[in-house]
């Protein structure tokens, strides 16, 4: 809300979005002989029950509040913060409407599309504000429609600013929240939670406080699940607030909007928007150190801190609401200082799951995305069912096409220039490339002195589970194994182990070695013959980016290659190599040589046609060792390949 | 054929049986997402892809033909002898169509229900006779639409025998076998999988053995998959046979029809009926030993075994058909002889599959009906899709009740004199129950020197595996813990394994110790004070027969018990514990105390009260114990009970 008072300035209503797309896909169907509940029970609850759950449990929550991005760079760093600050386990975020901004539009900055992201591809639970003074009834469907679709599931209702100075109502528009409020409800029955602003001092415009508290309640009575409040200095405002909506009975949540001082400038705007009036306590202190950014930062921490102790230790508070504005530091210090920072290192799955309501009986997935899991989520949200259990036979749905490499939820975090430095301003043969595959493994500084932190299969540092097989791929990939997934074998941890462990304590988790790698057709040749002798033992599948397939999974059948037993449930098998997907993946993992590699050198220079030959001319291999008890075969089966070729 | 011709003196058709009873659950639909080919592609394939597949890996196979039975009891030994004989590995069994005997009808002794059975709580691929003559065709339509909805998918077609001694022509009927196949395929399209009639030395009916052969072509043009021909006492006529059939065109598969002579009176019935010639050779042989059964089957399994190898060294023959006339000891002496009974130690799944088409994908099932399987099949009969992959949730389809314990084929096989030797003829208390139980573990014999070889949650003896943890049954037994069903925990042996091994070669099994068992309240007091030291690792259910019902099971969710990871497959696990069947379960279970054991006995005698009495107090009791790595705890949490008692 900080944020939408800051926007307020620009008029023009969002009649431009795209809400006449309508129904589309209402898949909530499932199959009812496979969809075990899945491990983690919040994937299945709705907002308002996690709620009711957390306060249940004594269990103290935060969430955290943003607003869309201006520019589409702005955009990609925007969703970074999302995994980076999801990582802290927020019970939800939420993205603010930003009028001017065409907020319901397909722009990769509008309001509706960051809240996509942030539900689909970053799993988190997002609500979507929403306002509704001049706009029609039509226009605001639409919108809901389409969040409807893009797997949102909960909107705040907001009134928004008015054009000019004064208020003016519109006969037959929507003039208040409430009334978006009952527009929901009786257009979308129960399918949103739904969300309404507070106003601890009383919004500015009211008659009076009291006034602005029967509006609240009005906005209750018409089927707001809870309540978020506006910015306030003082714990006291808050707790009185409370009991005063508690006096004329309101009895939903009511979570405190927590804003920490970040910098005089900041202050100073929003204090103006909001009509607030900063306490001269603070005034006090901040005015002698205005200039001092670092300092006010701090202050800002500590005055958060103490206040959100405060409001824990009444006892009437359970879960603290922040505006972020957008930046990091800050908001992660005060939550760490709460102990309520809670980066939890147990995953409930191997792969970050998304919010998407369709997929949250989703618990199998191909391992070949397992560095692109966005990559993953674009290329299968058509689908209406999604795998769980199994991942079932050959007759999936397909996948769809993953033309633009470059929507911004896929983009690279790194600018080319950085790129270059990392894989090389001119590459001078293929052993230029398997050096660049070895500093990536090593994290060793390539031969200018820069450290390649990322591949174009993998945006991120190597994993910490990839780290034990370090040597090994080392040595593989300065011979032209270029490695690009792979996994040791498991023969049963605890399933709370800090690197391999995922899901619920008590269980325990397997995995079959894997490794994927690009390489020559020579290499390729001896390959095959040393598999001959290991024909039972390990399964392979070989293609070339024209489509030349050469396997021996039985019957098309996917191998599951990471899976575990836990108390009172059933197995769960999370990844699979299944050989009819791989042909998908591999299109997208040869494409990406020429999309993000290839594409960094000027046309029919040197660099490029070196990758351009890679890309034309090696196989992608993938090969899973079946006998997860005994000691991984599948780097003998390398040496064995190389002795052959000596 | 020969059983057909040995009911032939009866003329009344079977016009009165249920044809009438129409089309039925047709359910084909696979789910879509889940079904993964099964580990065992038998299951997958027609009849006549199974015999092609067979024919084209040179592996040579044997089929047994039996007769319905005549009385309710010797059904119930013929539904053991195709248990029996069914280890052996035959590629199919047929049953004849036994006019007389209402063949159609829902009798136990009808050729319709022996087949269903066969099929179903047997899972053999099964053909069922059918004769055509003096049938209307709504009455033939009636049967074959019967056979389909009860899972047989596999005819032999047949004209059937003349009412009188000589053959008349109905206008408008059916008159020949082909006019059967006919009909088969114009009404139920490739649905059926059809086998006709060859005779080696030509009908003896036909005009020639010309116009016979003709005869047969006719049939193999209107549709039919492969022939089994009439028994013949030398190889050169089947061989003879064979060549002129291909000469003629037909190249469907034949097989040669096998009759080991097992007596003398037997022979001689056969062939009046068959109108054969016995060579001189063999009559030479078995005049002089006529009163001498032994003999002349040891001489008759000698003739087989001869025949047969040339059969099969001709390379001509891939599979042999046996006649057994619903005997055991000749045709199986003659398949261990040729090498070609072949019984296999490990199984597909740790239980026995079924043959129906609609359960061709089921793979997993609760653990409780592990000794039970067949009361599983008929309590879920009526259920149009089976779980693949997972149990799934608790909204699964709900079981039939089992009213009628004395279906012939769930019936014991040891008659109730029998019964109240192993159980007791006089109760004395509850202690003479629990020495039933500790006899039973131990396989010694009870006071009375009765050996205790099936329970009535078990009727046959202990198996191999409940063996490895025979000592620690025995010791809680004795105490009164009376037990019903166990597994030890596996962590991960071989799929090969002899013992605890299942599906393909080159996998890992693996289980959660289970222990289920009947105990007196006091007992469970006390164990469940116990189990709250165990609360995360051990899950239990413990209920009683009117409901009451304990369980620590997170969400009712189910536990897998038995799972195998195999080479390229998705995870297999084919039992689990599922809280909400446990319920329908212990229906039975408490049920099987009175319909199998105080039924044995007078009513109000005192043996009758003190069952009735376990019956209406005890609890039945499950316990998994989820750390399957680890020593299984199971032991020590009763022993902890028995300790806490004293």
């Amino acid at each position: 809300m900080v944020n939408e008072t800051q926007h307020t300035c620009s008029a023009s209503s969002s009649s431009k979005s795209d809400g006449g797309s309508s129904s589309g896909s209402e898949s909530s169907k499932d199959s009812s002989r496979c969809s075990t509940p899945v491990l983690d029970a919040d994937r299945h609850e709705r907002l308002r029950e996690k709620m009711r759950r957390r306060q249940d449990s004594g269990d103290k929550w935060f969430s955290l509040e943003f607003f869309p991005p201006r520019t589409a760079n702005a955009a990609v760093n925007l969703i970074s913060r999302f995994d980076r600050m999801g990582a802290g386990g927020p019970l939800f975020i939420d993205v603010t409407w930003h009028p001017a901004g065409d907020p319901g539009s397909d722009k990769e900055t509008s309001s509706m599309i960051i809240a996509n992201t942030a539900v689909n591809y970053c799993g988190l639970e997002t609500i979507l504000h929403m306002t509704c003074c001049h706009q029609t009834k039509d226009d605001i469907t639409g919108h809901l429609q389409k969040a409807k679709r893009l797997g949102l599931k909960n909107i705040m209702a907001l009134r928004g600013d008015p054009v000019g100075e004064e208020w003016e109502e519109e006969v037959d528009g929507f003039n208040y929240a409430v009334d978006l409020v009952k527009h929901i409800r009786s257009e979308f029955d129960d399918y949103f939670d739904i969300c309404v602003a507070g106003y601890p001092k009383g919004h500015p415009e009211a008659d009076s406080y009291e006034a602005d508290l029967r509006h609240l309640k009005e906005k209750v009575l018409a089927g707001a699940d809870f309540i978020i409040t506006q910015l306030f200095f003082r714990s006291e405002t808050f707790l009185q607030f409370m009991k005063d909506c508690q006096a004329i009975g309101i009895t939903c949540p009511i979570i405190p909007g927590i804003f920490p001082i970040q910098g005089y400038h900041s202050l100073r705007q929003l204090v103006k928007l909001s009509k607030l009036e900063v306490p001269q306590e603070i005034k006090d202190v901040i005015e002698p150190i205005k200039d001092n950014d670092a300092a006010i930062r701090n202050y800002g921490v500590e005055l958060a801190v103490s206040m959100c102790r405060e409001l824990l230790d009444s006892g009437m508070v359970h879960g603290l609401h922040f505006y972020t504005l957008n930046r990091e530091v800050a908001t992660t210090e005060v939550l760490k200082r709460l102990g309520i920072w809670n980066e939890d290192p147990r995953r409930p799955l191997p792969w970050a799951v998304s919010a998407h309501p369709k997929r949250r009986v989703e618990d199998v997935r191909p391992i070949f995305w397992a560095s692109r899991p966005k990559s993953y989520i674009y290329r299968t949200q058509e689908w209406d069912d999604f795998p769980n259990g199994r991942w079932g036979n050959s007759s999936s749905p397909a996948f769809g096409e993953l033309k633009d490499y470059y929507l911004f939820y896929l983009k690279s975090k790194s600018p080319r220039e950085e790129l270059l430095k990392m894989w090389g301003e001119e590459l001078t043969g293929e052993e230029s490339v398997f050096e660049v595959f070895t500093c990536y493994i090593t994290g060793e500084p390539n031969k200018n002195g820069h450290k390649v932190t990322c591949m174009p299969w993998n945006d991120d540092p190597l994993a910490t589970e990839t780290n034990l097989l370090k040597e090994q791929l080392e040595k593989v990939n300065r011979r032209g194994i270029l490695t690009i997934n792979s996994q040791p074998n498991i023969n049963g941890k605890p399933s709370t182990d800090p690197i391999v462990g995922w899901g619920p304590s008590g269980g325990y988790v397997f995995q079959k070695a894997y490794l994927e790698f690009f390489t020559s057709s020579e290499i390729v040749t001896a390959l095959l013959k040393v598999l001959k002798k290991y024909e039972l033992r390990v399964n392979y599948h070989i293609v070339n980016v024209k489509g030349q397939n050469i396997t021996n999974a039985p019957d098309l059948q996917p191998n599951a290659v990471t899976w575990g037993i836990f108390p009172g449930r059933e197995i769960i098998q999370p990844t699979v190599v299944d050989p009819v997907s791989f042909l998908s993946w591999k299109d997208e993992a040869f494409a990406l040589w020429i999309e993000q590699w290839a594409k960094l050198y000027e046309e029919e220079s040197p660099s490029r046609m070196i990758i351009q030959y890679i890309h034309d001319n090696y196989y992608l291999v993938n090969l899973v060792d079946n006998d997860f008890p005994l000691e991984n075969c599948l780097w003998q089966v390398v040496d064995d390949t190389f002795e052959l070729l000596n």
